[in-house]
């Protein structure tokens, strides 16, 4: 009855951003399950089901579930914490389900496990006797820098990574010149003072529609507003991620 | 006469974090530069010949090269950037010796081309007619929370990315509960008021001699500068990262 459970980063959608260790724990799965998100994501499933298809064999076998919505709820991280005691509950269910003898698991997480992703604080509500394993994957900050061939830090300086939440809320926090911002479905960007900062801006990342812009913020600030909400449109979702820099090193 | 330089991140010395696009990548340069950077860091070019040993074939020339010292300077960033202009004049050097009539050349970075590494601002030094390209890796950040299990933000959360420098010049930055410190030679958070922080630490992180730790600090923070003496005296240098956490997710 024992259960592995792998939580396998698979970067941004780029096949091509898989790791070797990626590949292999998910041949080694004997199921992976896949959480359908509703119609207007379905791009996101569709790139799982890709990837599955392009490293599996027949050995593993692949099984959708349904993912729970959010309640919405006035307390944000009240909501969040129910929602993944929700999902919590429906893979205990789908192990039961599906590995009554038990067997190796494995989730495939957008990115990196580690990042503004809850994969890890949901596997931790499971049975404590699942052994749990972690597979780093490339996320789209990295993939964002890339595409700009831009460091993300300033030489020796620190990087706040942030939610678009925040930065809307708090406005530039003090004592960094670079934020990495992800998360923000509102593009709090274009409500800061712009003078003097540097906007490298992408969407979809590593995937193929990939959009990415990059100026002055005073300059570029409503080109992109207007490019999200084009692209948004035309795909019904959008991921989209930037870096602020101010100071000498925004150029 | 046309030449293309990609920076390759090849992830942290373990071949199993690289990339498909990484291995591509390799395969398809017509010469890779590998830098030697002295006797006590040979494990790293090791490292280096052993991923190249793995992933290429005939049609790549790999060819080493001695990487002048930073020269030790009151002025940090002015050495730093007379050290970047001295590697830039020993690539276009070498450019011209093993590339006369063009082709691809290709650099392998630790980790990550954008994150606390040199290579992307140096190359921007190399003649502008160049054609460069970026392969994101996975960074030692990314094997320190895989390897402790440990998302990277608590919910919702910033993250702030430093370096054990400023940590140990400024004390813990205002406003942000949980910071990924790297480049730190000299535990700085050993004097930190180590009253409901937590630690996670590693070393040689995603390498066979990998070593983590995690705790309270108040705990462990002398158990873990014991072991970096330890270990650094034994393989003849060390690189360590670790994740400072405070607050209600300090666990």
């Amino acid at each position: 009855m024992a259960i592995e459970l792998a939580l396998i980063g698979i970067g941004t959608g780029n096949p091509d951003h898989l790791t070797r260790a990626a590949e292999t724990a998910m041949r080694a799965a004997n199921l992976i399950l896949l959480p359908r998100k509703g119609a207007a994501k379905s791009d996101l499933i569709d790139l799982r089901r890709a990837i599955c298809a392009d490293v599996l064999t027949d050995t593993t076998r692949v099984v959708e579930f349904d993912l729970p919505s959010r309640e919405a709820q006035p307390d944000y991280l009240d909501a969040v914490d129910r929602w993944h005691d929700a999902i919590a509950a429906i893979w205990a269910r789908e192990i039961a389900t599906h590995l009554p003898d038990g067997g190796r698991l494995a989730l495939l997480v957008w990115g990196d496990p580690s990042l503004y992703d809850s994969t890890i604080r949901i596997a931790r509500r499971l049975d404590a006797r699942i052994r749990l394993s972690f597979i780093p994957g490339i996320t789209s900050l990295q993939a964002l820098t890339a595409a700009h061939g831009v460091p993300l830090n300033a030489l020796a300086a620190p990087v706040l990574v942030t939610t678009g939440r925040r930065l809307r809320d708090g406005g530039w926090p003090s004592g960094v010149d670079t934020l990495a911002v992800m998360l923000d479905g509102h593009c709090a960007f274009a409500d800061l003072p712009p003078l003097g900062v540097h906007i490298w801006w992408g969407a979809y990342l590593g995937m193929p529609h990939q959009a990415i812009d990059a100026g002055p913020l005073a300059d570029v600030a409503a080109r992109i507003v207007a490019t999200r909400a084009a692209l948004r449109a035309e795909h019904g979702w959008i991921m989209d991620t930037y870096l602020l820099r101010r100071g000498e090193d925004a150029r």
